[in-house]
């Protein structure tokens, strides 16, 4: 049962329901006496928090953090620091159908089968894309401790609703709803995005992330690789259907010759390892992409089933979001701040 | 540091080097009293081994699998299993380059940054292909639990060299040297892999995998979820290079209406999440797919450098895998079953 | 430096400094569906909490237990079940020598040590006894699910100051202030305290723990012992500097034929193992006790030296409690039963 | 199930029952590039043998390591470290009443209530001494680290048949039997022996162990704090029945002002915290003290049961070690010296 902790030096354990008292985060191994900014946490957990946009769903969550331990005069003391958003105006909802039927692409039946019945339907529960907030806060405090070392770490849509982004300038990402790279295919997907909302429906994309000056020898051989690290961190975002590094699912049509990356005294001549190879890093930049798929809270009607598994439908009430990449960018950094981050401290022991 | 070991119940601890004295897996957590038997365990890692084909290099390696632990009278007794596999005929090789110069898609250069200059640089080391010989072992045992609870997992080559399955008999999967379950695409790929062992080059493809009989309710929200498992188990294996699940990266073209798997009393209408949501299976078939990238060994000359970080050039002496698809699909098989068996010791402890 | 983790399956992590905003556990793997009581663990709480008698401190903690997830309708959802304290009047103390000077037999000058200068010295931060609030929480937790398998775990003071008691009544424990089962001993212990009181000095103790109707078992061999994680999870409390099992150090002077726990079949015939043979439950009641030192905090002049390595003296401002004895029996109550939760479950998967 | 590792960064998994092929440890996390010498270790497996003198078993075991991966060219790679002991003329004994009859005092009727029924009866599987043979080899690998930090780990007999040393002398105690640091001690403590052994009886003792030149810092709290861990290392020894640290449990007679370790500024006046406060390392030495057990095999009749549940009595057979003292000392310095090993490297991570 216990999934709820990630990292084994930088480690990380969340907690919190959609709707419950509170969503929150312990990481245990904040190195000691680092000037952590509570401000540039809030900052994430508001490039995260829905009502941006009309990309993203109008709800409006304060999502206000609050450091209730591992802090002490504005520095880390290398206890536990644990930060929390209390949810705010969560009583006497109306929660409709949801309490006896199951949503089509909804956690909804796998949380009830694997709890016995047992579930927090409000909201979706733990099973919410809220949950995010917490990996959003911790990842807040990795990106912290690895802009210190100039580690960078971004991510933006590269595809969405079947658009794909011909350019890459990486001023236009935070400029445009779809936080997109290419601002003349970020308006097309929100011409697509409005036609999906009048239809009430959703649509999926591609998110890409970028991580420079990361030293090469980071990877735990032969599980705990950053490339299956970053899989597993990337591919545990109830989103994400497809993980892929370098040239990724392309390379099955290569061959060899053109797959590998070969070297002169420069450095590597191309980077189709994704700055990866044996799962340790190579001191290239490190590229992945994540499929992301369409947001499946949709008001239309939809076949399903419920408690008594009788066969019923269900309309999903509400505005949520009507395509998540440009909420989840933020998250995949997180995600993959923490990863990069237990990674450096684990090598860290590893010379006498 | 600490990598080599994976699971939290079915716990694995795999050991060993390429050219050193043996191979070897220590499996923590099986249950005891079980009736193994050494003969299947045996014919995994011939399914694994190299010679078996022009499709697969044809070294010799015996891989004669022996218990060491763990196990009486034909059963295990519920302490550490040890299967270890010794190397045979290791001595006094000419290995030529390697010594000195870091292979093109290798992860010489990796290990040699991570592990401070030093490293077993005789076949690769631990970085070889052949450390996953140990998994296969481990994984053979958690096959034959699974087998026992009736779950199944077959995985076979989807795509190669370009060349993609159009229809799909598992009788034929291991008819053929690719292990490919449309023979009409397997001999096409045949065709194709004799051209690039003439041109000195290799290829890549995609491996597919699928388990059936699968309970409902099994992964560890929020971060041990089943797919997050998959993708790390299968992403370290150095040859993967992407890892996606049921509609996979095509979800980033669908809408929410399309992705989602509607459901009426006798199951689900559709399976576009590849048999799990929210990180827990669903009850359905779980299908998942792994980029194989094309073998780095190719005897072509290619630009790199030296210990020293001067230019120089290299040639992989020897034959190896043309297309590591082959070889490959009964390891990904073999992490899918570990994944699965830890998974499901894991979900036996919800309730009282 | 991730230590505020424990257990693998009913795992918890606590946080939170003495004068910090807050304390509290979050506990991953409660399985789901278990009708827990928030009203028994605030009882746990109050077992615990300050100024109950003359043998503890005065200070008034209010230590109000607050849920923030994984409970729904009265029972458990089977995600991460958080319980927090918040502090109260934490604020614009004044600290005293505590700030610059390292009090002995306090873990000023370790915590200075090993996090590079950097500490929460405000009442001890995270060194601090309060910090075994969140345990006795935790623990209390787990008391109700054993209670539901009718186990039950007690514990009580069996020495302090010198006097041992010499009658066993468990009745009594509850009615006097040294939580002591032969009263005549807790009078005598009264008297003794008194007189320290009144010389700014403190008195240890020895704590025994009884655990009954456990089955046999449970442990994990061969480091995970039952044993073993009692010791553990005993020795980590700040307060504790011995523990023993069964016949624990009286042992030494035996022979075997003494030693050994002959068997009929009644049952065994005496219980010189304390229950556990090879670190595995025998289905006897378990028995272990704990060392208990004397409180370090006390109002005389003691030597010790400052952040500049002078040396100095110092005073422990405030009252604090004179023994821990009857304190910490709620908390070593708590701690065995984080234990025999987390071993009852990792049992649980053992069979198919 | 899954309780043969120890340790987070140095992290040892063992293996291996009494009489069967083998017994070995993986260690994963041996930092790369140390100069390791394979003799030392077997210098180390000499000295926890059989058949050293009166004191210990005349039975005859090779215990010639052997290493298997993780080391190239007189120096570990950082891969597993895998050391193995092949088990000799373990065919075709006669093993008696142990097949059927539970001995007092041994493991048999635990693991057979552990394992459902099943288990290597065959001198006593996992739960004989002879598994720590696994853990000295481990203890080796740290102890040549840790000496190469100039960190030194000695552990003596300090008690044994009533005879308790009065003087120390490092220098005496690997030249008499009993370990004893007090050679007139040692003469009584044989005499002792010698008569127990013509009664077929065996005795008990205490075994103290000291570290040198620990730095200040290590432990990590809350949980996995300095004395509990080697708490935990220590009573995962099936022999031990008791561990205390500093003053012990005789801190239980003390005042605060008696037991608290003043300090100026040449160091701390007195060492009753036995180098550890609050979990972490002082800088002062480390002691610890373990109660041993008589060694339970003893050839008088005792009262036991059979697998039926039926009354009867068994004598074990063969010769065992009258007094384990001896032989465990090596063991608790390698059981010290892994639990140090990992601490040191956990804390390496903690500044940036």
């Amino acid at each position: 049962m216990p999934g709820s902790n990630y990292g084994s030096i930088f480690k990380i354990t969340t907690f919190g329901e959609s709707h419950g008292e509170a969503l929150g985060v312990v990481i245990d191994g904040v190195p000691a006496g680092f000037e952590l900014s509570l401000d540039l946490i809030q900052a994430e957990m508001d490039r995260r928090k829905p009502g941006q946009s009309d990309a993203t769903t109008p709800r409006k969550e304060g999502d206000k953090i609050k450091c209730l331990s591992g802090y002490f005069q504005g520095k880390t003391t290398g206890t536990p620091l644990t930060l929390v958003l209390f949810n705010e105006n969560t009583k006497s909802k109306d929660y409709g159908d949801i309490v006896d039927k199951f949503r089509p692409g909804h956690g909804d039946w796998t949380y009830f089968s694997k709890y016995n019945g047992h579930r927090d339907w409000r909201g979706g529960g733990r099973s919410s894309g809220r949950e995010t907030a917490a990996r959003t806060a911790a990842g807040a405090v990795a990106k912290q401790l690895l802009s210190s070392m100039n580690i960078d770490i971004h991510a933006y849509t590269k595809a969405a609703g079947g658009i794909k982004c011909e350019t890459y300038d990486r001023d236009e990402i935070e400029k445009n709803p779809m936080r997109a790279p290419d601002p003349i295919a970020a308006d097309k997907m929100m011409v697509k995005l409005k036609e999906l909302i009048k239809d009430h429906n959703s649509m999926g994309g591609v998110v890409e992330c970028r991580i420079n000056n990361l030293p090469a020898g980071l990877g735990e051989p032969v599980f705990n690789k950053l490339d299956a690290e970053l899989a597993k961190a990337i591919m545990s975002l109830g989103t994400v259907k497809g993980f892929e590094i370098g040239s990724g699912f392309a390379c099955a049509e290569l061959t060899g010759k053109e797959q590998n990356d070969e070297r002169d005294k420069n450095g590597f001549l191309t980077n189709n390892a994704g700055g990866i190879i044996a799962g340790i890093s190579t001191g290239q930049e490190v590229v992945f992409r994540a499929a992301i798929k369409p947001t499946p809270s949709i008001s239309q009607k939809q076949k399903t089933i419920d408690k008594e598994l009788n066969e019923t439908d269900i309309v999903t009430i509400g505005r949520h979001d009507p395509c998540i990449c440009p909420r989840i960018v933020p998250v995949i950094e997180a995600m993959a701040a923490i990863v990069i981050m237990d990674l450096i401290l684990l090598q860290k022991e590893m010379s006498l």
